[in-house]
């Protein structure tokens, strides 16, 4: 089995993210992968790469994207200063699950949240998602809090 | 009874935020405020002012310091492009609770969300704010997620 390299994302790179967004239980409704790319996507990863700090990282096998994540090093004076990394979207292909490629990724996001100063990484992760929430338990994080949601319209 | 102003917050207004933090049951052994203030605040206070779309927000009557939260606008790729605008520490003086000012700052940093294209508001809630809870409930905010942290040491 070739290794998984984990690495920051090219704008190459952002049709195999959006069809990962899209192979997920709750992704299938809410995003929309299409041949050419739908614009929303490229600004927000011109966005993404405009705010200071806000990382999309991919997982690659061989040449193939097979995960990623977002993750967002923020500064906030909560907690004497901390800065803390923030992980959001991670996914990783149904064809390749079960082969730790989540924790992979996960672990590089820890590293790189030290490397970055942070004294605290925290995600989200929907209720229904009840695997989710026990692979997060078994890396360490606790569930110490609500995470809460107001969709605009 | 004076009208409450929110606005963001100079560094002149950073002694008074750090006391609100600690004027709470939990921020009183997770902060440290001293006179003269602690670097990190300082730090992290600067820090977030280099980050695109990082403001401390305060609430202020008659000239005084009665609330604060931290509202960061993050693009990411997940549910097609979407912005979303997360809150963080949300602090009203115990001396002025009952009155409104934090409904008006979750109000204003929504409103706020809105002119920054946001499609999504997010925040997390201690679980053990089951006050703080059904405050964001009475205001729309649905508790779909389970926030999680790791602490890194």
């Amino acid at each position: 089995m070739s290794a998984v390299e984990i690495r920051v994302a090219t704008a190459q790179d952002l049709p195999a993210v959006v069809r990962l967004l899209a192979d997920d239980t709750l992704g299938a409704t809410r995003e929309r992968y299409a041949d050419p790319l739908p614009d929303e996507y490229i600004r927000a990863f011109a966005a993404m790469q405009a705010q200071g700090g806000n990382h999309l990282l991919v997982a690659e096998i061989g040449g193939a994207i097979v995960g990623c994540l977002q993750l967002t090093v923020l500064p906030g004076l909560s907690r004497q200063g901390a800065i803390r990394g923030q992980i959001e979207g991670v996914r990783v292909a149904s064809t390749h699950r079960g082969q730790r490629i989540g924790e992979t990724m996960i672990h590089h996001a820890i590293d790189r949240c030290r490397a970055a100063g942070c004294s605290l990484v925290q995600l989200t992760s929907d209720v229904t998602r009840t695997d989710a929430r026990r692979f997060y338990e078994r890396l360490g994080f606790q569930a110490t809090h609500v995470g809460m949601k107001l969709a605009l319209t």
